[in-house]
C-alpha cells in the first residue's frame, strides 16, 4: 500500500480494545490505552492487557510502540514479543511516565531504538 | 528542558479535555480526542472543541497536531491558530479519516508540513 496516498487514522479512543496478534497469528491481548509523548506527539507505548497469554489473569504492561505493527487486513496489530519478553521486562515504578531510566532499560530489553532520540 | 532526560508521557485517555491556549494566553478550547496514524504511530490531529471561540456553541474541528505545542508550565497546549483559520479550514467529509486530499488541503491551509511524508 502506498502510504502517501492512503490515510489510516484512528481516534485515540477507538484504539483502546484493538487486538494484538503474535507471530503465529493468535491473539495475545489487546490495547488498553496508549501513552503519548506530549512534546513530540509520538505514541511511545501501548499499554496492553495480556489476559491468558501470561497465564495470570488480566494484567497490563506497557510495550514500546515500535514493537507493534499495524496490519490493515487484520484490523489489528502484530508483534513478535513473547511471553518471556513481557515477563522479563523491567518493573515499572509508579512514576514510570516520567522515568527516563526505566524507559531506557525497557527499550533495551525489547531491543528497539529509544523513541525520544 | 532537556528532553533527552525527561519523559512527558500522557495516557491517550487523559489527553481528552486538555486545554488549548491562544497566543494571548487565553483558553480557546480543549482537546476532545486525538487522531492517530496507526501505521506510523504519529498523532496527526487534535480534534478540538472550540466553544465560545467560534461564537457558535460547542463545535469540533480537527487541527493538525503540529499546530499545537505542549507547555509544561500551563499543563496544556499553545497554538497560534485564529478563529479565521478554523472557520476557513476545508470542510471535512464523513470519510476524512481516509481522505488524503482533504488532509493535503487542510495542512496547506494551516501552512504546516504534511505529517505523512
Amino acid at each position: 500500500m502506498d502510504n502517501s496516498t492512503h490515510a489510516s487514522l484512528v481516534s485515540s479512543s477507538d484504539v483502546n480494545g484493538t487486538n494484538v496478534y503474535g507471530k503465529d497469528g493468535a491473539s495475545i491481548g489487546s490495547i488498553d490505552h496508549l501513552m503519548i509523548d506530549k512534546q513530540s506527539g509520538k505514541v511511545a507505548y501501548a499499554v496492553m492487557g495480556f489476559g491468558g497469554f501470561l497465564g495470570m489473569g488480566e494484567d497490563h504492561h506497557p510495550v514500546p510502540w515500535s514493537k507493534l505493527h499495524y496490519d490493515i487486513a487484520k484490523n489489528g496489530f502484530v508483534t513478535d514479543i513473547t511471553e518471556a519478553d513481557v515477563k522479563g521486562a523491567p518493573t515499572r515504578a509508579d512514576n514510570w511516565q516520567a522515568d527516563r531510566d526505566w524507559e531506557k532499560r525497557t527499550h533495551d530489553h525489547y531491543m528497539v531504538p529509544h523513541y525520544w532520540i
